[in-house]
């Protein structure tokens, strides 16, 4: 495929999960996009796992997206490290993996590559593309790419542009990692990755995901040994929790991976002109728009702006920010607030859709 | 002297600078507190410098600490690395530069060094102390250790305790430092010092002292070439920004100094018990408590706990919060607004203080 920079990449592998059954008309897909450290395990065990995939709450028998009735769809984004082609991916040209060598993405990239997946389901048009965080961008994305492929759109803590905030945060992320001599200018494959570096990209990542509050109430100042020990040694629970993070991240990770798609997500812009909708002409797109009230890394003023661009094409949207205290992890943990919302919601899609 | 970890450090040095003039009764006073990264260069120009010191708005003839009127001072912390002692000094017992045989200090250690200077100046009663951030937890420090030795007190941008998010931050960049390979340790002085660590601590720093809103107003999503370079190099404004910021500390800050400091303000609590006011007797100390609105790093509920606090004291206390966009950076900024404010206060402390 072509790129948005213009390089080409391929042929490329997509790896993806589904869960329920396609129905005959094939109009019961839902599309589920994962986030910055997602995978297209989104729910159920797989053998051995002591944990379910990363949404397995919301995806299920009875659940907000009820298997019994509709198709669920997840892919791993390219750029990604769990089984899609990205960075860490043999590049056939030399017999090695990529690294440095494989292109920058973009979301709308990500976006083109699931198309194929659609395509080979012989899936026309989805009922629904969902997703939090990277996730909701994917989703915007898809509005903005394959508008006659979709049916309902569900953007979820997410922005129409990341701001320069998001931006600063991801570029020290970045840093981290590439300051790692371990890194290798991204040959590191063969040898250990940049551990620390990684781990420090992923601790900041989770500051940003809690919220103050939602901190003081997990972690408060309590120390692990109860007193100061008055060195340089981690001794604050929250301070445990983070180095525990960062390392687990490290584990189930690869770095170039994190480059890649955080650049992608910085890339992100949909907010000007007619990107959002290309075209001039009526939006068939419902939208149900999520926020959460104490999310700091994607505030609800972001998703306001994307209901304010919505209204003012006069699209279908409804719009919920969710009083809750979990920051931007909020769009995993609220799962009984958001499967209110999501259940009614594709429920009116699935009996318009069979009207159509 | 005997730190609070109940090691010993000394003999100390203590850098200071002072402006106007102490009169007769010695009782025109006023101690500035440096936050994180200050110096006791708080105003006026050094030969060949092209930046005044870090307060300069704020003190001189005629600005809110006149000094026509009042006599100002500002020391460097101690384990500060601009003149008093710190890991960076000579250890005397070893001839070398400390680096990690320097022991963990707090705010308190801090004060009771300043107490000393203040004894050497023969002044019994500090007319104010007043500083932001850090600075703002040493004059919450001097009303706690040496209550009878301050007439006012003006904690600006700060918190009684630091909060686990605040301490979060803190380790990230801790860790980022110490990961470096260059920082050896600790011991890196003879050598370059942990320069990428340090400017990554230092990026993260910057991004909490901007707000959301500052970050959109000064960079938006501009970019330096204009468009999209399609590889890692940093390219919007905002990285450029932080990566000018990040290296230019590294110029003028040593790593180990970064490490101890920020491990004191960790440690700073006196939320609880009766910390702030060891004993029982009637609080003779007005206070100025001054928070910013998009302060997100010392947010104003924690200046509000400061107030609450004071007030179960029934202590002469007035708050304000300054409408300001420009996030914890605010205190240096925002000279117009404090003026006017701590002018008026100082005023009315200095004819208090006659009148006694």
């Amino acid at each position: 495929m072509i790129l948005e920079s213009g390089k080409k990449l391929g042929p490329i592998t997509i790896a993806y999960e589904t869960y329920g059954r396609l129905d005959k008309s094939k109009s019961n897909a839902v599309m589920v996009l994962h986030a910055l450290s997602g995978d297209a395990h989104v729910a159920g065990f797989h053998k051995g796992d002591e944990k379910p995939g990363w949404w397995d709450d919301m995806i299920g028998p009875g659940k907000a997206f009820d298997t019994e009735k509709y198709f669920i769809i997840c892919s791993n984004v390219i750029g990604g490290c769990k089984g899609s082609t990205g960075p860490s991916s043999l590049n056939a040209e030399t017999g090695k993996p990529y690294g440095l060598d494989f292109p920058i993405i973009t979301i709308s990239d990500m976006i083109n590559a699931q198309k194929h997946l659609i395509d080979y389901l012989e899936i026309d048009r989805l009922l629904c593309v969902v997703g939090g965080s990277m996730g909701g961008m994917q989703v915007l994305q898809w509005v903005a790419s394959y508008p006659d492929r979709v049916l309902s759109a569900i953007p979820i803590a997410t922005a129409l542009k990341h701001s320069p905030q998001q931006i600063a945060f991801n570029e020290v992320g970045r840093q981290a990692v590439m300051s790692d001599p371990a890194w290798r200018g991204g040959n590191y494959y063969g040898h250990s990755q940049p551990e620390n570096g990684l781990a420090i990209a992923r601790m900041i990542g989770h500051i940003t995901y809690m919220s103050d509050e939602s901190m003081e109430k997990k972690f408060s100042r309590k120390l692990k040994n109860g007193s100061y020990n008055f060195s340089f040694t981690p001794e604050f629970e929250v301070e445990g929790y983070l180095h525990y993070r960062g390392d687990n991240f490290v584990k189930r990770f690869d770095a170039n991976s994190y480059l890649y798609i955080t650049k992608a997500i910085d890339y992100f812009d949909l907010s000007f002109g007619d990107k959002l909708f290309p075209n001039s002409k009526e939006i068939d797109i419902k939208f149900l728009v999520i926020s959460f009230k104490s999310d700091w890394l994607y505030p609800s003023y972001q998703s306001r702006e994307i209901v304010k661009l919505l209204k003012a094409r006069h699209a279908d949207v409804t719009y919920c920010e969710i009083n809750s205290n979990y920051g931007h992890d909020a769009f995993l943990l609220e799962f009984t607030e958001e499967t209110r919302l999501i259940k009614h919601f594709l429920n009116r899609v699935y009996i318009y859709a069979g009207k159509k």
